[in-house]
Order: structure tokens, then C-alpha cells, then sequence
């Protein structure tokens, strides 16, 4: 048990122990038994660590631990840790500080790094810009291969990627050089002979999750990023990628719950945002659930005539809406990746109402056997409740595949089309849909 | 439009002008564009690639694509084709294809590769072993930075990543070097000087999702796979992982709608496929609503005596399963992304029911308002739907944190605990404390 052993050493004050046992842990492993820890004692061990761990524990962990740490700081404590840190980074520290401290950490950067935090801050929330990492080795295109790794020797040390070089011309993206390129090639070759012309690459202003989609699908190590000028000025690397596909996907999931996402951790965020990020959708849901018992209320007659009628509701319901939950979070999980697009709409609702044909064929029999045998063979009632199960699946299947490719089209985010939306939706249509054909075959007056 | 112009050149027979274009395009594009050709002209183009941009292209097209060109190479043509492909590739592709092609693929290879296949072949599915890169650069301690460089020029050409280089002694992993690092150290300096001994690494047989959830949490370029007797035998790279965690989300979205995941891509799969992925919940859920609905019509007495209550039911029934399956998903997301473990149990059972108290109240102030304003100002029934909701909200909130939860400790997988299981088990819940609430106050008979 590491997390014991570092605080026994703490409490005994073996303090050079304590500092080697802290050099060979990870600091995104330290960062997890500090936020175990209270916060003098996490202090207490910050200042224990080597100076360019400490930047790394400091950029990982959670703000609220951070804030305390910083107010425990000394100034020139403070400096030396931020004079550690990626641009980039100190960067997404600032945006999550309130403006005291981020006064005080603005005084302990340097007026370069301050230059560069500066523009930085002003790219929107979510674009390329506001993730990417100013370092990065930039190359000449008459520079020798031996050149070039002088260079990246000189430089590449405090530059958070170097396994691709970027060949620039008057500061415009020109060429890229893999590492491997520089190391499997001759020491005398020009830069210009191995440097690849066709460089991906995307602006300050591109959505971040379309960058990283992009890394991913080219299974990129950095893609180098340009202003409207056309200048380079940053990389995103796949490690940062990497988070914003996971982000990403984590707010998919939630919008297709019905929570308002949240870039805060579960345990991160308090108990009234929670009720705020949820209440929204439930009172629109809770709204429009009335008017399908508005129109439940309407049918009254019948079910006072046939009240057997009123045990099938619940299960036509939630058939319909796993249904068409089933198709929507298919088809969103589909848009999300890239694999299916708008124009292919015609070709999803042809294949889903060929599954809902399949699936609700085989319900439809379970069912009817089912009914057939609880409800003294009555036959009549079987094949009934049988043609509205088929009648409910397929259009739950198509109304469930279309949303959200309607969505896409209209620009809003198709995963509002999920469970949630469309169950409520679909509960009128069962509604509806049922009760016009119990009504005809067994001559009910609704 | 660059589709259009292939398809000139190609018609055109300009063979020179196309392969240059084709030269020009990543690999990953090209194969968007044979997709969208028929099988024909896809492999005209094909043939037209150069040796290394056709493995590629092969290693990322779909199945079906590559058993029709499989199916239209010459031997040699193929063994040219195999011969440039990396190791794990070809067993994916392998692990794909019918017998036949698989024994014409097996033909084209040679014997040393096909040893390394049959290795490969035989780690279980999912494992660090199935998706990991055999081709990895090693060095030894006592070799110099300038013998590295070397080393790699001589063998780096061949394999698919660089960045970090693994110094091994009898087979066993004693560290690991960057690229970077060998880059920026003196030429003379030695390996053993330089290198981390503390390197993190999996073994084969490690699933292979925690194994990409490592590479992600510590920002890692590869990670290496030792064997049981602790001997290197494999790298995982991140572009692999990030295809991995993909997948994985992918697979528990489909989950957590009541679908059964599926490797395959939408269109990919075939309707009956779709049908029978969708079809076992489906069957369960509908079969477990009519529990929901045999308890309706218990109350049948109750709703015969005041039709009112009705129409309350599914607004109750909506908003329990909503509410259910908001807490149900952010659990399950949160046990997924490791930032929600089962020990955190009665700190996530705490928040959630604050969160159902604040969010009801909200909720049955709202209805409560709307139901005296509809329906002449009875207070009394405004209470009854008021307390009706709270009740439910509460119950949903609560078992839907809880059983993701429990579903983890007894090592199922958290994402069944989602929207449509939740929705069924909330939906009887709500009906029999909807009923005991409401014939307590309105002295009705059940």
C-alpha cells in the first residue's frame, strides 16, 4: 500500500525518503493519493516534489485542490511552478480560477509566457485554438537532416511532442517531418527531400472535436494548426485528443438521458447544479406526458367498456419506447462517429422498418400466444393487441431513426433525439394508434 | 470534387496521371473512395497503388471489399500485398475471412511471419495480446545513444512506431527509452544512463479496454505487453487504443438503449442481425411490463370510481423512468471513465436522493399549480399527484444509482442498469405507490 507508506514517512518526517519514493511514482499516480489526502498534507507533499513533477501533479489535478495549494504558496513557489508548465496548460488552469487567484498567477508568469497565455484566452470555448500547444519544433526546408536534429537537441527538450517537426517558410506551414523520417534518413539529406508536402492539418477556429476526430481517424501523433493567415501557430497532440473524444462522448451520453452536460466530475459538481442540469428536461417531459394522458382520459368510455384494455397500455408503451430508443441511440452513435450521414436517411429508414417488420412480427407472436392462453383463447384480443404491437414497433423504429438525422440537418445536436424525447413522443403515438384500432375491431364508441 | 476526377482518369485510362493523384492521398481517403466504387473500378485502382500505400489501404477497408479484391489478386500480387503489412494487421484481417481466403491469405506469407500469426492468433479476444504490435524496436543497456540512433536507422524503417524504444536483457524488459530523449542526450552517453526503469506495461493476457484506458490516463505513446515469464513480446500503441476506447463506448451505448453490442458497423450488419440484436430485450421488457399492467388492472375499481386518475399515469410513469435513468447514466459513465467506484456507494445514494428532493419539489409545484388550475381548483388532488411525485422521484433516483452500482460489484456489466430496464422496474414501483397514495386520500376501494 504506497498511499500508507508515503504517509507514515510524512508523519516520521523522513522527508529525503520520502522524496525518493515520491520520484519514482507517476505524477498522475501522486495526483490520486493527494486528492485522498487532507489538503496540509497534500501540501506539504507538493513541496517535496522535483520541480517539473510538481508542474505536471499541479496541471492534473482537480481545482478545487489546486485553489487551496495556491493560496498556500509562496510567490516565488509559485513562479517556479509556473515557469515549468506548458503554455497551453497554464492556459486551462486560468479559465477554471477565479479572478484573484488568476491575478496572482498572471504576476508569477513570465511577459513572454504572459504574451502567449494572452492569445491563447481569446480563442472560443471548444475550438483547436483554446486546446492547442504553442511548443513545437519548427524547421527550415534547406536545413540538412543532421541540422535538424541539432536542433530539436537544443530545443526539444521543454517542447511537449517532437516526434513531428513542422517545416515552416516564413512562419507558413510548409511540410512535416516525422522523427522516424529524420532518424532512418542520411545525415547529409535536405530537409526538403523527406519532408511530406501533404500535411493534414487544422485552424485556430475548427471545433476541437472535429480535430481530434481527425487525429483519430488518421491515427495522428499531433496535427499542426494554422490562423487565418495561414501561419502555424500550435499543434493539438493525441493525448489531448484522446480527452476530448472521451469528453465528448461522455456529454453525448448525458443529452441522451436528459441531463444538461456538465464538464465537471460527478462528485465535482453540487447537489443544486445537478437538480438544475436535470430539472429541465423532466419538466418539459413531465409537460408533454400530460397530453398523452389528456388524450388517455379522452378514450375513457372505451376502456369503462373493455376494461381489460387498460393492463396492455403499460407494456405497448414501453415497448414503443425502447423501440424507437433502440434505433435513435443506433443512428446518433452512428452520426457521432462518422458513419452515417444525412444523405444516407433514406437508406436507414429502409433498413429500419425491415427490422421493425422482423422484430415485431416475433413480439407480436410471443404476445398473442401469451394473451391467447392468459385470456380464455379469446382470439379476437390476441390478433388485436398483435396488429397494434406491429403498428406501435414500426413506427417507433422510423420516428426513432428519423429525429435524429433531422436533427443533424437542422443543426441541433442529434443526441436530444434519444430515449427520452422520443419515449415521450412515441407514448402519444401508442396512445393514439392503439385505441383507433381496439376501438374498430371490437366496436367500442371512445 | 476529387472522387469525380479518379473516376475521369480512370475511364480516361490516364494510368500515370491517377497514380499520382493516388500518391498524393492518405491512405485512409482512399479507401472512403473505394467504398463508394464498385468492385470493378475499385480494383483497377487498387493495382494502380504503390506497394506500402496498398497495405495500408487493404488493412482498412471493409471485409466484404476485401474478400471480393482477395478474390481478384494474383498470388503474387497478394504475397506482395501481405509481405508489407504489419503482423497484428494481418491477423485482424485474418481473424475476419472465411476458411478459404484465410488458408490463400496463409499461403502468401511467409514462413517466419506465419509463426508470428499463429502466436497471435491464439491470445483470447479482447486481450492486450490480440491487438498488440510484434514489430517494436529494442536495445541493450551497455549500448551508446549513437549505437541506439544506429540501431534504429538500421531496423526502424519496418516498424510501425519509434517514439519509445525498450532496453531488454535476456528477453526481459529493463526499461524504456524515448526518442526524444535519445535525441537530446550526448551521442556517448549510454543507454543504461538514460533509460526509465520505471515503465508501466501490461501483460498479454490484460483486457485489452484497461490496457487502452492506461495508455489514455498517463498520455502514453505505446505501452509495452510482456508475456507470463515476464519476457517482451508486444507493443499497444495509442492509435490502437484510441479505436479501443472508442469501441468500447460504442458498445456500451447500444447497451445501455437494450441493444446487444455488435462489432460491426450499421450498414454492415444485415437486417436479421439487427432484428436478432434487438429483439431478447425487447422480449424481456415487453414480457416484464405486462407485470406493470396485470397491477393496472388491479386498480381497475379505483379508476372506475374517479376516471381522473388516468390520465396522471403516464406523466408519472414518464417522469420515474426519466428520472431513473438520469441518476442510472451518470453512474454508469462515471464507473466507465473511473471517476465513480462501488466503494463511493452511500456518498452516490446521499446526493442523489438531495438531488430527487430538490428536483420533486420543483416538479410538484409545477403540476401541482397546473392540475388546480385544470381542474377546478381541487386542491386536494394537486396534493395527491404532488406527494405521488416526490414519492416516485425519489424511488427513481434511488434505485437507479444503486443498481449500476450493484451490477458492477457482482461483476456484471453496469451498462444493463440503463433507461429501459430502469423504466420497466420503475414503472410497476410508480403504479403501486401512485394507488396506495391516492386510495389512502380519496378513501377509494382497490
Amino acid at each position: 500500500m504506497k498511499k500508507e507508506t508515503i504517509l507514515e514517512l510524512l508523519e516520521r518526517r523522513k522527508f529525503k525518503d520520502l522524496k525518493e519514493k515520491l520520484e519514482s511514482m507517476h505524477p498522475v499516480d501522486i495526483v490520486e493519493m493527494l486528492e485522498d489526502f487532507g489538503t496540509r498534507q497534500a501540501i506539504l507533499i507538493f513541496r517535496l516534489l522535483a520541480k517539473e513533477e510538481a508542474a505536471e501533479v499541479f496541471t492534473d489535478m482537480n481545482s478545487d485542490m489546486r485553489e487551496d495549494l495556491i493560496n498556500a504558496l509562496t510567490d516565488s513557489e509559485l513562479e517556479e511552478v509556473m515557469g515549468e508548465m506548458y503554455v497551453d496548460d497554464t492556459v486551462d488552469v486560468l479559465e477554471e480560477m477565479p479572478a484573484n487567484v488568476v491575478d496572482r498567477l498572471l504576476m508569477a508568469t513570465d511577459e513572454d509566457t504572459r504574451k502567449k497565455i494572452n492569445v491563447l484566452l481569446q480563442y472560443p470555448e471548444d475550438s483547436a485554438g483554446s486546446i492547442m500547444n504553442v511548443d513545437y519544433v519548427s524547421l527550415r526546408r534547406e536545413m540538412t537532416v543532421a541540422d535538424a536534429i541539432l536542433k530539436i537537441r537544443q530545443v526539444g527538450i521543454n517542447k511537449e511532442t517532437i516526434y513531428t517537426c513542422y517545416v515552416t517558410e516564413k512562419r507558413k506551414l510548409i511540410g512535416a517531418v516525422d522523427v522516424k523520417d529524420l532518424l532512418t534518413a542520411g545525415e547529409s539529406w535536405l530537409i526538403e527531400e523527406i519532408m511530406d508536402e501533404n500535411v493534414l492539418l487544422a485552424t485556430t477556429l475548427d471545433d476541437q472535436e472535429d480535430v481530434a476526430k481527425t487525429i483519430k481517424k488518421y491515427g495522428l501523433v499531433a496535427i499542426p494548426i494554422i490562423d487565418h493567415e495561414n501561419c502555424l501557430v500550435g499543434i493539438v497532440t493525441y493525448d489531448d485528443a484522446m480527452l476530448v473524444l472521451q469528453d465528448e462522448a461522455t456529454e453525448d451520453i448525458s443529452i441522451m438521458a436528459g441531463v444538461s452536460p456538465n464538464e465537471d466530475s460527478y462528485f465535482g459538481t453540487s447537489v443544486l447544479q445537478h437538480a438544475k442540469h436535470r430539472s429541465l428536461w423532466l419538466m418539459l417531459l413531465m409537460l408533454s406526458a400530460t397530453v398523452t394522458g389528456e388524450l388517455l382520459g379522452h378514450y375513457e368510455k372505451a376502456m369503462a367498456a373493455m376494461p381489460v384494455l387498460i393492463t396492455f397500455i403499460p407494456m405497448l408503451m414501453g415497448t414503443g419506447g425502447n423501440c424507437g430508443s433502440q434505433s435513435s441511440t443506433l443512428i446518433i452513435r452512428g452520426l457521432a462517429v462518422g458513419e452515417i450521414q444525412f444523405k444516407d436517411i433514406f437508406r436507414v429508414i429502409f433498413k429500419e422498418v425491415r427490422v421493425a417488420l422482423a422484430v415485431s412480427f416475433l413480439l407480436a407472436v410471443v404476445n398473442g400466444i401469451r394473451i391467447y392462453i392468459m385470456y380464455d383463447q379469446d382470439i379476437m384480443l390476441s390478433a388485436a393487441i398483435g396488429i397494434t404491437m406491429m403498428a406501435v414497433v414500426v413506427i417507433a423504429k422510423s420516428v426513432g431513426c428519423t429525429l435524429p438525422l433531422v436533427a443533424k440537418k437542422l443543426g441541433l445536436d442529434p443526441a436530444i433525439m434519444a430515449a427520452p424525447l422520443i419515449s415521450t413522443i412515441l407514448d402519444t403515438c401508442t396512445i393514439l394508434v392503439y385505441f383507433n384500432i381496439v376501438t374498430t375491431i371490437f366496436h367500442l364508441r371512445s
